[in-house]
């Protein structure tokens, strides 16, 4: 048998974690009320609120996308827009489903490294009042954000106090925030504990004023489920209707509150995105100095974006599977993984090092 | 610690067969490319092809809803109209997911055994080609059907008939199927073996006309995942984009692909049909004689409806969990799954006749 | 030059009136702000104020469906419904508009005179609370309805006190309004005044609860716009932008004020409703006698539903076209116009009476 | 009485043409089937075939945003997207019209001069296939452009064949494209005699490979009413019910038809066109000497986009009422009208010397 293949395409290319494997084995195999009347559901919002020290609604979908929808189509009427990046998920990856479902527009705003700022809101107020133009109402970001970058708690805060002064909502899609709760950067430069990765998530959130949160987690360990965590809860009014509507209303829903309550509570979360943070980290360290290649920015997440040299693109990504974000430059996106091997890191960094010679 | 509970709410109410969750845990635990372009996927896929003997197309998604939303939509354009019966499932218990993706028109027809014939679809036609009516383009049935009822393969080929006579799409929703195939209704009377339900399964989709099927598996016995199998391959052209934009693509697909793969491989869809079926037809024949008891009609799958005494009815959806199907006249629903206990049966067989008496 | 030639095909049939004609030339040829900014619409939107004696807001809009699209849009989320008649215009005749501009659903329900009462309501909500059902919000009648038949102002209060108790919205469709407001029946059995038909046309809309109305005028003499008003004032918070969005912003709008202003300050909208209310009773009672011919429900408005002899239909539809409002029947829709001349009206009676013979 | 007022704030502020007022006034006031089967319809559409000299299909509309949304959903699914200007009015002045009703996403691309070129487009063509981003489908233009600019005919032919290579639909939105055919730049730099103008309303239409146009004619001179024009037939197969839908269905068409009819046989639109070009061209000239102004970019059209000295923008806009298309930098958008007395544009120019000496 051959050895188990990895990849840096993406941390959905990962398998799902032990841990919650072994939590769905272990759900109750009685009948259960479905949709999510049923213990092992709330545990996973126990769970989630313990986490978040906030008595937040909370709201299982299947997949990102879908708590993205789900979260966006709460808070936002037809006629108005969300604000988002360029680059962000839901207005470059998403098929459009936000707008074919919602009605809304979205806004995408160049931001090179990924963040919004106040500064790239205040123009969409001009429109305020317009009957020609969707009305702004709700600001969508991304942590860590496509790009890698991530947004300090401060930053985020910045945003919310900006949505409270002017009427709009915040909306955080969090595909990957295990990842930013942990990053170096968030948490002054170092490694946290656990008990500070929780607090640097907290104040990223519902600390700095976010309404919404797409709580992604099967980027990091599940095999399917994310959470949408309401802190403005009266957002949580109609958004089980908008749930079921969006087609992301799971019948055996126990499945995916026990995989949240483990990885909550086994703090499988906390130690992926440390796993995989720190790989990607080493990986970035270990090919800046190649020869041809460029690390586009510093790595705060586990994702390493870095220009290779045109020569060694295919032959690599053949050999480890990963994305070009930009064609024309040779940015390369390698997404470490909680479980990515080290051996693969190295054979990457060894051919790598090669292919530039 | 306290014996396992069953219910009579849904056979979503039952647990994940344990096959299927072994084949989870046997899931090549590799990186893998997402989306569904990795070895499992294909071999899921493989094994529905099997099964129906075609060259069909397949994409698996999330749930029942988002298969019926998907394949509608697919068919479907939304100054267009869908003809369903007035109880389907598509029409009273989807918060209105498909009129709200798709813009489309659902024509609810009454038919109180939930089954469409062509004399109820020829009326519609005779919008055709007045621009202030939704155009008639697709039927959508259910098999089995929201009241128990089962389409007799001859039944659905003569919707068939009249869907390319009149260029318009069949679809099936088919998240009952299983029990369907293995009914005694549509196997002349008898209970089927294992060849004997694959032949009806071809004869009652693919063999009758039938363009697009939602082939559930959720409520008998997957974790999560249907698939939509496209009998008439134009109509998968713009799948995987709807799909998407329908929020109903799976990262790690590969775990629904596997939980398939066992479903048809291990013959589970089966002989958890034919397990459902059997204790639903014990039940109907243990309370048919109790005073005040009725029978609604024949039990073909797993569902009983049956009109219970006025004064039985909260005691016993306090103690066996099931839902009213009409209200004022106390017509329950006690949906059998393949994991119901015998002596759950006995039990509220035996309830039942206390409170009757 | 032949005569001109008439139809009882719909009102719509019409032409212009005269009075709105000559206002429209006599718009001041001035430069004036787009959109609505300007002293025409100011003086149309004074005009529906003083007729209706409060303080509505007025959106001026295309055509009835656009004014019933924005309305119900205004009112009811995506997953919520509109709960009206199975005949409702909206449900069969606007090509699914409503559902396809604003997602939710629409519950047509079986009323054979055309009006919804109470009782028709009350089964609705019991989904209020079950996610896999759309939330009704908003109940929407017709004034004249579809089949000719007056709601009297308490039988719309009735709805509208429903309405307030059970949280819902209430909307007319008032294509016809005028027809109704001048009606017998909802005068006391005479033809009102004009003071007495302003009365009832108050007291069937703003007095009896209707939160918005679709107030229909080019179907009684205007060349294109009807307007949206709006008693429920919390409704029209959004609701210039929900017209932009659905099309049904005018840009030289002064050009509809000005039709409104005459059509109520030259008391056209009365005189025109008077006028078509007279012939189509004459035509009623002229006809109700013939042989082979049955009146199907006494006439309120300008519409004349009648059984025809089967041999008479399609010689007549050819001279004097008119739709057959049930096939199966030969039941005849006959609509009569404040502009339908009265030998039009006597060489339709003289022809069914030779044909009858 | 005061002399009448005029205002640069756009073309939609002139009065109607008293040319297309009369027309209005001579419609035949008999009876006629509604939506348009009648023959002043029929006498619009023939003379808009006329005019193209092409076996057009023509489906009259409200308004321009009425005629984009109808054209764009005909040819555009949800799950694809259309390609615009970030300015096109379609992306930025519809309140989302497009997207709402249709579900696609719009591409708004980075174009300072208003105009698309191939080499803008081909970058979209990447994502072909690939299942998270919406599939590009429509090219959208605008002639004249919103920022003044006008396509040569050769411009929207290279696009055209763009479209066909990758299989595209290009369509055109004509707001102003009367002012585009007679413009000097698409004329060999001289204005055209109206056979020069037909001529070069071909070539840039049918003769350049535009798919859909939507033919606007109320900034021109008319009260209301846009034609959608169809020169890629099978487009055309679903439009009436798409219009119907999108509510721009008008009953008494006879009285859109009659306006176009007029507008296209009595030459109004090149007259108008022609008049409202020339006075544009003379405030162009009259201003660009004066001290601190700058003219944006050259005029070819009635829009005059002229840089104003900071101190005169508040006092010009509040008694020549305009529009500023950029706050920041003080660019104002002058739209001249047909209609626009020459005493006005003196006044204009007088004022803004004194203001800013």
């Amino acid at each position: 048998m051959s050895a188990p293949r990895n990849l840096f395409s993406s941390d959905n290319s990962s398998a799902v974690d032990p841990r919650i494997l072994s939590a769905l084995g272990t759900v109750d195999r009685s009948h259960a009320w479905a949709y999510g009347d049923d213990d092992a559901t709330r545990g996973g919002i126990d769970a989630i609120r313990r986490i978040f020290d906030t008595e937040c609604d909370v709201f299982f979908v299947y997949n990102g996308t879908g708590a993205n929808v789900v979260s966006l189509s709460a808070a936002t009427r037809s006629h108005e827009a969300v604000i988002c990046t360029e680059m962000a998920h839901i207005n470059e990856d998403e098929c459009g489903a936000p707008e074919a479902f919602g009605g809304y527009k979205l806004h995408g705003v160049a931001a090179p490294d990924g963040k919004l700022t106040p500064e790239h809101l205040r123009p969409f107020l001009r429109v305020r009042g317009f009957e020609h133009a969707n009305q702004p109402r709700t600001i969508s970001i991304t942590q860590a954000t496509e790009i890698g970058s991530v947004y300090l708690p401060e930053e985020v805060a910045a945003l919310g106090a900006f949505a409270r002064e002017h009427d709009l909502y915040l909306h955080m899609d969090g595909a990957r925030i295990a990842n930013a709760a942990v990053s170096d950067i968030a948490n002054g430069g170092t490694e946290p504990s656990l008990a500070g990765a929780i607090e640097t998530l907290r104040a990223m959130t519902a600390g700095a004023g976010v309404d919404l949160l797409s709580f992604g987690a099967t980027k990091n360990g599940l095999m399917f489920g994310e959470a949408i965590v309401v802190f403005r809860r009266d957002l949580a009014d109609h958004m089980a209707y908008i749930r079921k509507q969006a087609t992301q209303l799971h019948s055996k829903m126990r499945y995916v509150g026990a995989q949240f309550a483990a990885w909550i509570d086994e703090n499988v979360w906390y130690e992926n995105a440390v796993a995989a943070n720190r790989k990607a980290r080493r990986l970035a360290a270990e090919i800046a100095g190649i020869s041809g290649v460029k690390i586009h920015s510093p790595v705060y997440g586990n994702g390493v974006f870095a220009y290779l040299p045109a020569a060694a693109i295919e032959p690599l990504r053949e050999e480890f599977g990963f994305y070009l974000w930009d064609v024309t430059s040779g940015l390369a996106r390698l997404m470490v993984s909680y479980d990515t091997r080290e051996e693969f890191v190295d054979a990457f960094v060894a051919r790598l090092k090669e292919l530039a010679a």
